[in-house]
């Protein structure tokens, strides 16, 4: 026998309508009373039927995340932060990974827009053009976590443009001129080549020039950033004295290769990363990073969308970042 | 206007039944047809109405996952396996959170059975016990991830007596038999209470007591690994001569907690870790550990669903793990 919301209201003594609100989260009512009311569902054994009730609302109480297959750990933070923002508003997250095969790509919209989301989170996501017309053309909220994808998508994200330049600051203050970039440096997609570019910018800005044979890898791994100063310089004779890492794990990976051939890390390398995650806490020497609040970044983006403030106009939200100093970098002035 | 499956039928000049099966990735059809409608479909703007099929067919072609919130690293992993097997089967994964908090684990559990997910992944949770009854009385497929729930749900993990046998045999084989637990060895979950069994019982097997004073910590932080050592301990007299680490994260906290007060891994301190991710190669010295084969694990337990063999009865597939033998442990024989 299927329970409805009719007979969990009349176990409660309540009206159908409060019953509804309680166990939609929505409206309000005593603690005390939803506790109980959510007691007797359970022991009722009472699911609302979500789809039945979307197809007849046209209102879908979930809100779609997609996330790169191959991602980098702060998606974690992200999702933290969205899922705070998301359980206390009474929406659910739906979250569904996303890898770089086309037929799979069509798939995953598939999931979440035929089950009618209220809203789709990218996080940190390259997407072809055109999907991302397709997704423009049905009318729900988009947003992009981490990164600007185009002058119509509203983003919340770190200033990538001040992420850079506060590290190459930090470093020219300290007296450095000769700086690499490490980890993902390809032109070939919008995140990586947007980094590179305000890399070149910010160094301009500081009256210094950068040569191209100063960029070094393809993604944000700890391979790479090991690989870099084994494979692609002269261990023992580096032509730079700092080196960023776009990403945390790419600064442990030189940091590790610069210790396993018994050079010291600042004193034969300085080493700085984006992202600023615990790793960075736990490498020895401790790095120096540009820090990213990416559970703000996911709380803002949700409340966003909940406050219904997301509209045709493109909205950009930037998110304070932290540079906080360690001992990855060496005083050369 | 909406865009029906008819109409892109019509436009690729296939039939109705063809372009339905293309779009579900469900059956057979040349490549070449395939990528031409779903360029068709794409164009037109065509998205299956999959909630309504759904409420037709009664059969979703979602799978449900769900996650802890706090998870530890090898969640990921997990996640790629299950991707893997599931977009080459045409069926999707919704993958979901979950904290400690009542009502929004009944708001978590009602997101995916509402939907009508064709079965349930649990990654490595401890759901309580009124939830799980409540879960079973649903009659979907219900798959336990690393953890094996009760003596009803199956399961896909690595054996974990096994798991800890293999780390207690190592250190004994190297002379070791103060041996400390260090992690998460609190009695009041499942997964962390088995473990602490399973010591036990190791250790017994081996003709080695326990003692209650070699037990550390409540969960499987750095932090914990960290304060073992230098709170728990006092770190110039450790009443044990090798630790076991409840994960990679608690190994490489008792490794930087030994470096930083200069003492060296493994002369000090024999560290083993349980799980063997990347951390464990990006440690100095490289940490031995039980490596768990988390891809593989996600792979058979979707494989297990799509072939349709999860009955009634319950099923335990044990995934072998592997012992990788590196630098942190001292043979004192």
């Amino acid at each position: 026998m299927v329970v409805t919301l009719k007979d969990v209201a009349q176990a409660a003594n309540l009206s159908v309508a409060s019953v509804s609100r309680i166990l939609t989260n929505r409206g309000r009512y005593s603690e005390t009373t939803a506790k109980r009311v959510r007691e007797i569902a359970r022991e009722m054994g009472y699911f609302k039927n979500q789809s039945a009730a979307d197809l007849a609302s046209k209102k879908s109480r979930a809100v779609g995340v997609v996330v790169p297959l191959i991602h980098t750990n702060f998606a974690d933070e992200i999702i933290k932060g969205l899922y705070e923002a998301t359980v206390a508003s009474g929406y659910e997250l739906l979250i569904t990974y996303l890898d770089d095969n086309e037929a799979h790509q069509t798939q995953v919209f598939n999931t979440l827009l035929t089950r009618q989301v209220g809203a789709v989170f990218l996080l940190s996501l390259d997407i072809p053009a055109w999907m991302m017309a397709q997704l423009t053309t049905q009318s729900i909220p988009i947003i992009s976590l981490t990164t600007i994808l185009n002058e119509h998508i509203s983003a919340v994200t770190s200033n990538e443009f001040i992420v850079m330049d506060t590290l190459v600051d930090h470093l020219v203050s300290k007296g450095h001129t000769n700086i690499a970039l490490i980890g993902d440096t390809k032109l070939t997609t919008n995140i990586s080549s947007v980094r590179r570019r305000n890399f070149i910018e910010s160094m301009k800005q500081h009256q210094l020039t950068t040569e191209n044979a100063f960029f070094y890898g393809n993604d944000h791994s700890y391979e790479t950033g090991y690989q870099s100063v084994t494979e692609g310089y002269d261990i023992n004779a580096l032509p730079f004295t700092a080196a960023i890492a776009t990403a945390d794990l790419v600064g442990v990976g030189i940091v590790n290769a610069m210790n396993d051939a018994n050079k010291s890390i600042p004193n034969s390398l300085s080493v700085v990363t984006i992202d600023g995650l615990q790793l960075t806490e736990m490498s020895r020497p401790q790095l120096t990073t540009i820090q990213q609040n990416f559970a703000e970044i996911g709380r803002i983006a949700m409340n966003l969308f909940i406050e219904n403030s997301i509209d045709q106009q493109q909205q950009i939200i930037y998110v304070p970042t932290k540079l906080i100093e360690r001992d990855s970098v060496l005083d050369i002035k």
